[in-house]
This record gives C-alpha cells, structure tokens and sequence, in this order.
C-alpha cells in the first residue's frame, strides 16, 4: 500500500472518542478480505452476550457469579438498587476516609498525619493500584505508596528498610478478596511484626478491603482496624480496579477517583455500542482475533510511549492472559487459548529488543500507547525547535513504520495525556475488549481454574516440609533417606529441594556436608 | 514418568558449579529421543566458534569486529598484551575512583559528599547497571541510583522531582559508546539544564562512559569532566555489564566489583568446556534449541522468585532477543530467527498469568531462578515451623510441577544466594548461552542492523516536523492541505501525526479546532 492509501485507510477507520480525548488506529492490521464479514455474526452475540452481563445474567457459569465490574462507574446501571445504592456508598466511604486521612482525623497512633500507603496485596490486588500509582503520581501525591505484592521476606524487608521509622506515619491497607490468600497473609503478618517492633499497634495504622465475613473481614472487626472496604464476589480481582481495591489506594494517594470513574463510565458508553465501525472495544477485539487467528498465534507487545506507563503492558498481561488463557471453551471442548502479552515502554524497548521485533521471528503483533502530551514543566529544545519529547514521538512513529513495512501489524492508541481520566478510559477499553474477544472465541473470561494447581501444590511442599522436620536426625543422610524416613520414599526429589532451602539458611537447623550434588549431599539436625 | 524416574533424570543431568553455588536443572524438559545425538555435530561446532572468538578471532563479520566480553573477567585471554593492560587498568581505575568519590574527595561543586548518581542511558547502557543497581542494592548504598532511560521529558522531570535539591549531591554518569544515541544526548542536555537551574556546573558533576574519540569523549574532554572510562568496540551494549558501563555505577553504589568479576569468570570457565554433560551454558542453548525447534516456536518465560531478580527477564529480554532475533542466518538465508523473552517475578506472577500458562495456549517453556537464601533478617513464622520463605519455595516447586504435569517444560537455576558473585556467573551463564545457541542456529549473534531502520525513520519524522513548522499559517488548514504546503502529499499521516503533538502541547504554537478526528481537524500557527 502507498503512504496515500494507508491515509485514506488510517482516516476510514480511525475511532475517535472526543470526550476522552482517546483514539483508536486499527489501520495497520493488514485484514484479511472478507475478515469483518465473517466476524459480522460472531461479534453480534458477543454484543448480545455483554449486554445479557451488564444486566446481570450469570456471565461465570462454573462459579455461578455474575460479573459486574461495569456497575461500578455506572451504578445506576446494577440489576438491583440495592447493588448500585452499595456501590455508592463504598465510592462516598472511600472518599471520606481518603480525606479524613488528609486532614490528619484519622492519624498514627504516635499522632502527626500519614505519609505514607502499604499496600498488602497480589495479583487482582496489586496490578491495578500499581499501574495507578505510577502512572498518576505526582510531587504533590498526599501519601507515598509501596507494595507487598509477594511472599519474598527479602523482598518484604526491602520495603521495610525503605520506610524505616516513617512506620509511624505508615497506614497499611490489606487487600484480599477472600482473605486467605497466603502470600498477602504472611505479607500481613511481616506488616504486624514490623509496626510491633517500632513499639506501634499494628491495628491502628492498618484498614482492609475484602468480601465480607471472609477471613480477613472478621480479623480486622475482631481486632478493630481503622476500617473495612467491601470487594464484592461479583467484582473479578483483575477487572477490580474501580472498585474499592483500586479506588482506596488512589484516593489516599491524592488521585481524583471520580475522574477514574468517570473515565471507564465515558468508555464503557462507547463499547457498549454494538456497531464494529465505532466501537472501539470491538476494533481491538477484532484485530486481536484476526492477528492470532482466534488461537494465540501471535503475541501482543506493548509499548506505551511514556515512562508512566511502563506497568501498562503487566497489568494487561493479567488482564488479558488470565482471562483468556483457557484450557476449555463453553462447550466443554479442550482449545488451549490465550493471547500472550509483553512489554515495558517506547522509545528504550527499541534499543532491547525491536531488533529481533523488525528482522526476527514474526509471532507478534504491536499496540503502541501514544500520549500526546509531553510535559508539565518547560519545554527544553535539544536542537533548534526540536524537544525531547519531539523525538520520543518520532521514534513512536518510526517504528510503527519500520515495523509495518517488515511485515509486523500494529494497533496504536492514543490519549491526550495521562490522567485519572484517562486511565480509567484505558482500563475500561481493554476489559471491554478482552470480554468481546472471550466471547468471539467462545470462553469464560471471568474464572481461573488453573491458579488453584499451583496453591494446591504449595501448600502439599509444605506438608512435606512438616514430615522433612520430622524425619531429620543427628547423623548426616541423604535426601532419599530422609525422604524413606519421612514415609514418602516418591518424594525425594522435592524433599532435596527442601533441604537444600532449610540447610542455606541460618537458624533452620539444617546441616549440609558433601556438596550439593544430590548424589552427594549429606543432612542433618543440628 | 513416575516421581521416581522423574528424581533419577533430576540426579543424573543436574549441573552443579560448587564454587559458585549455582546449579542448572534440565530434567524438566522432555528431550526427544536421539535429540542429543542429532546436536552433538553441531554443538562440537559451536564450541569451535566459541573458542575462536575468545581467542580474537572477528566474530561479528558484518562490522568487522572481534567480540570480547570474555576477556573483561579474564584480561590474560585477550589476544594482545596490551588489550588485557588495558582492561586492567580500566577496572583500577574505576575502582579507584568510586573510592575517590565515597571518601569525598571528588566532591561535588558545593562541597559536602557525593549521595546519588543519575545514570543517563539506554538499552545496554542501562539495563545492565538497572539489573545490578536493583539485585545488589541494600540500604547501606553508598550512592542511591537513579536512571534516565528514554526521551520521555515527563519521565525526565519525575527523577529529577524526586531529586529535588539533592542534585547538588548528585553525580551524573553519561554512557554511550558512539556518543551519538540521541534518548542519551537529550538526557544529557535535560540534565545539565537542571544542573545549572540549580545554579551549579554540569561539568563538575558528570563523568562519561565512551569510545575513545566519540562525540560524547571529545566533549566531555573538552569541557572538563571529571573523568572519563572507556567502552571499546568489541564489548557489545548487552554483553557490557561486566566493563566499565555496569562496573562503574556498580562500585559507586557500593557493590564489590571484583566478586563480580570473579563469578562471571570462573562461570565463564564452567562454560568453556566443550561437554555437553557438564557445561551448563550447552545444558541452556540444547534446552532452548529443543523448545523452539531452533526456531523461535516457543517463548522463554523467565520466572525470578525473589523481588531482587524481577529486573532479570529485562535484561534477558534484551541480551536473548537483541542477539538472537535475526532475518538472515551467516550463509545469507533468510530465516526471522529470535526467541521472545518475558516475565517479572514468583510468586507473583502466577497470581497474573499462570492461569495461561497452565491451561493456555502451550507457546513457552520457563525458566525458573530459584534463590535459596530466604532474608538478612530475623525468619518470621507465619505457621508453626513455617517462614514466608517457605511459602515462597512451595510456590516455585508447585508451580514447576503443576506446568510439568500438565505437558509446559522448564528450566530451573538455582543460586545459593543473590550476591555480586552469582549475579555476575548469572550474567555470563546467559551470554554464553546465547552465544552458543547463535552457533547452533547459525546466526551472529553480535549485531543489530534492525535497530537502525527505527532511528533513521525517527529522523524523516523530525525533518518533516520541520517541515511543518513552516508551512503552518494563520489560518485553520487540514493536515493534508499543509502536507501539500510543505511538499510532501505523500505524508499527510504523518503530518496528522505532528499537529496533534504539537497542538496537544502548550507554547509549541499550534492551535486545533474542529475535533481530533483527521477529516474534522484544522491547525493553524498560533
């Protein structure tokens, strides 16, 4: 195609949402002839599909649950008032406990005000107020914010070192739907023992979101948090960001959350429209479909164009891979989907691995993130009338070219700037558009059935980590022998594994003589 | 295969390298039988290619250059005397200079000591330093380290908010081997303006990191830096970690650069081997060449469990699809040649996408990064008997087995701890790696022509947004009529492209009315 033609194409198919100050260009997708007509069916009962779960129809068939997140920036729009009257109020606790934070009325136990936000959460619960406070933060934020998003002590005491005294001044928000999710309960009890050696009540700096009556719930009642958050069972841990998960933190940071809310409410208008040609959502989903040919062929890249973003590409992978990495479809039939997704930030992506993006494998395609907006502070010409940010722009461009003309289709989305607005218009497309797509190849998007292998697994390495314990004696032996001892003579491999972690580690009672070579290695009580 | 068999092929091919305290496992991948055999020709081959490289000989034919990461740990094998003195001295020297720097006497313009350094670079410039700032840094840092990494004037004015007046403690490290990367001049520029807002000197702040004679060496000669370290041409940006790119912002952090040094180089010596058996770095390239079909048919997902390490897929991402994602193999045949590299950290990311690649699209194989040091710290119990490092073992063991059984191979490194040691045998485990693998497939791993199509397409953008500037009037015009004005129909998507940009920032003269959309937009000169 020429440059006169791919313009012409760019301009019939670009979709603009004014209000937002949002477009999306799908022109770089080299559709195949005949693609939008065969998709013309499927597409229409994915529109039916998402209209039957806006109006709150068990869209979660396994878990038997609805799916709502769509409720929560339009609470007029839940199939119960009660639903909606529930959403606002949680919006109107959020908002007052942020301010109440910020006026110093909640504050440390020690007095003074609070600085700064632990976050205790992972996964559904960490991605969302990551990507916020990174891409809204600010000089003036009213809290700093940091994170326990995993069961890594190293990492944990990291975090701890970081705050140092301002653990006074630290109010820690534990953030677990059903409350027994492991890494953020220890993530909880590292908090405890932190406040507890500063000589502080841990339950006087601390405030939970999770379902109600959950585990969680009844231990902050029991032990008198500051406050509990509702998350409601039919909120999806990655699609929870407007809810009180992601609206808590950012609200105590300083983010404006009726913007965010706003925002996805704006978008959510222009996804809901079942028309291909100016629904946004439905573009993306298509282009998705036609680039892995409804099977994950490909890969999706992203590079957003903005050092703020950089954990957009993270938050989608959850979004997307979790979603759509299934094993069955609705019917039962065994189809292995997924779309993988990777990606940090343009232009510094081109200088790591663009190379092998433009000559290499072809099992990708690009979405670029484009934010037209450079700075807040002035301008700096680096050459006459050229600014930093004109360059960071001409690489955007470059590539998407470069990359076009080698053959790699891209989609590129544009915002104005990056904004609680914004975000939320950004968030709110992609869930609408990973919903249209389960539906265009026929999957539950809103169920996980494969993270419960992984925690069934853990938690049977710790059992027999118990028998391990037990089984150790004075005298040094090897793995197999300990593991006979310990009953399961299957296991020594896994029981290796867990001498070897108990034995590097001071205080764990464990000796190692001989090497580390599992033909070699020798253990014993000390 | 039974648990049992499963532990034999574990004991009999699992590579331990006892004075690194480093083992790779490859039992998890399930080799098809004769595989072995079929590759023993050309991995003989490979290591050939291998011991010629090291030993001088051009192992980049398209730019006529020797390769030398090796001899940066191991300055006796460079092939001329005068190559190893050089390195040599360049190692002293950046020692002796960081110890300048943390004695205070390379002191910054207003006295008092050095507390921070602001590497400005990109791509191999930074990623390496990012790597080892990340994996090495403790609250005992001599310097704190901040990065500018891309052109993002936003991104620049975050770190240098975060500065605050601090820059007047802040050293700032330029590094670039051309000198002529345009992300890094413009960093640059952004940095000494700052400098002098704060009413201080650049010059007496910065040091360089360059080729001798490069722009940014004659500069930094002529306007009196405070020092200057070389980068030759036969180190690559992503095999640079262990020259004075990585070892300088290293040892101004406070890292023990020698113990760096020294794990790459007795890694490197593990990796010399012409055994199959024995040597991990063939253990990872046959893995690899096994998965993708040689080919690229599978993705590598790297999956660090400790926080530390969660910089490590990056560096991968880059070392691995930089050096491997090629068109054309040696002989001129065009074969899109690349592995893609993803990941962040355990256990984390299984609450993001394990759910895919437990039931998903099967496209992967992972790599697992197993530390078995839990913390510095006190071990807290979250159960009886049971630490939160436990709990992060049991994650990687459980999830390593779940994959496994359900059909998903990996690999699994295991370190004893994060130290400057392992992560510099790490470093060089992979380079290798990467390097015999190229070998296998036939490729030269130690170029990138693909990088140049987006910089020099970057280049047209900017020249058209010269362009531009002139041909805007006063009065509102499409983009296709000022495309027309500034003789170039041809690009009136880009020019769309341009006006946005501009008119979307204030003080770059460009008004917009009518909409965003391209056939409603009008600019005019404001």
């Amino acid at each position: 195609m020429t440059q006169a033609s791919l313009w012409k194409a760019y301009c019939d198919s670009l979709i603009v949402c004014d209000d937002l100050g949002l477009s999306v260009d799908v022109s770089r997708v080299r559709f195949a002839e005949g693609f939008r007509a065969t998709m013309a069916g499927p597409l229409g009962r994915a529109f039916e599909a998402m209209a039957a779960l806006e109006a709150g129809a068990v869209a979660n068939p396994d878990e038997k649950r609805r799916v709502g997140h769509y409720w929560l920036r339009d609470p007029g729009r839940a199939p119960e008032p009660e639903l909606g009257e529930a959403v606002r109020n949680a919006v109107e606790r959020v908002r007052a406990f942020a301010a109440a934070v910020h006026r110093g009325e909640i504050a440390p136990e020690r007095g003074g005000a609070f600085e700064h936000l632990l976050v205790v959460g992972i996964g559904g619960s960490a991605l969302g107020p990551q990507l916020a406070s990174a891409a809204l933060g600010t000089s003036a934020d009213k809290l700093r914010v940091h994170f326990f998003d995993n069961t890594d002590p190293d990492g944990i005491e990291r975090v701890l070192e970081r705050l140092g005294d301002e653990i006074a001044r630290t109010l820690t928000l534990v953030t677990s739907k059903s409350g027994g999710t492991k890494e953020t309960r220890n993530g909880m009890l590292e908090a405890k023992v932190a406040y507890e050696r500063a000589g502080l009540t841990f339950e006087r700096h601390a405030v939970a979101v999770t379902g109600e009556g959950s585990e969680l719930d009844r231990l902050a009642a029991a032990d008198g948090w500051l406050e509990r958050f509702p998350m409601w069972d039919w909120v999806g841990g990655r699609t929870s960001e407007t809810s009180a998960v992601g609206l808590l933190p950012a609200a105590l940071q300083g983010v404006d959350v009726l913007a965010l809310l706003e925002g996805a409410r704006l978008m959510d208008a222009h996804t809901r429209a079942p028309d291909a040609a100016t629904n946004p959502a439905a573009a993306l989903a298509l282009a998705w479909h036609h680039e892995t040919g409804g099977r994950g062929q490909k890969d999706m890249v992203v590079l957003p164009y903005k050092d703020r973003l950089e954990l957009m590409s993270r938050y989608l992978q959850q979004l997307v891979m979790e979603s759509l990495g299934k094993e069955r479809d609705l019917d039962g039939n065994v189809v292995h989907q997924g779309i993988a997704v990777y990606g940090n930030k343009g232009s510094t992506d081109q200088h790591a691995y663009v190379q092998q993006l433009r000559d290499g494998v072809p099992n990708f395609f690009v979405t670029f993130i484009e934010v037209l907006r450079d700075r807040r502070g002035t301008d700096l010409e680096v050459e006459p009338g050229v600014t930093t940010g004109d360059y960071l722009a001409g690489f955007l461009h470059g590539t998407r070219r470069a990359l076009y003309e080698s053959g790699r289709d891209s989609i590129t989305i544009t915002l104005d700037d990056v904004t609680p607005r914004s975000l939320g218009a950004l968030i709110a497309l992609f869930e609408r558009a990973v919903g249209l797509y389960a539906s265009l190849v026929n999957i539950n998007a809103y169920h996980q059935p494969g993270v419960e292998a992984g925690k069934k697994a853990a938690a049977d390495v710790l059992a027999l980590q118990r028998a391990v314990a037990s089984a150790l004696g004075p005298e040094p032996a090897s793995a197999d022998e300990i593991a006979a001892r310990a009953g399961r003579p299957d296991e020594a491999e896994l029981v290796y594994k867990i001498l070897e972690h108990l034995a590097e580690n001071p205080h764990r009672g464990v000796g190692r003589a001989g090497g580390r070579h599992p033909r070699e290695a020798r253990y014993r009580r000390l």
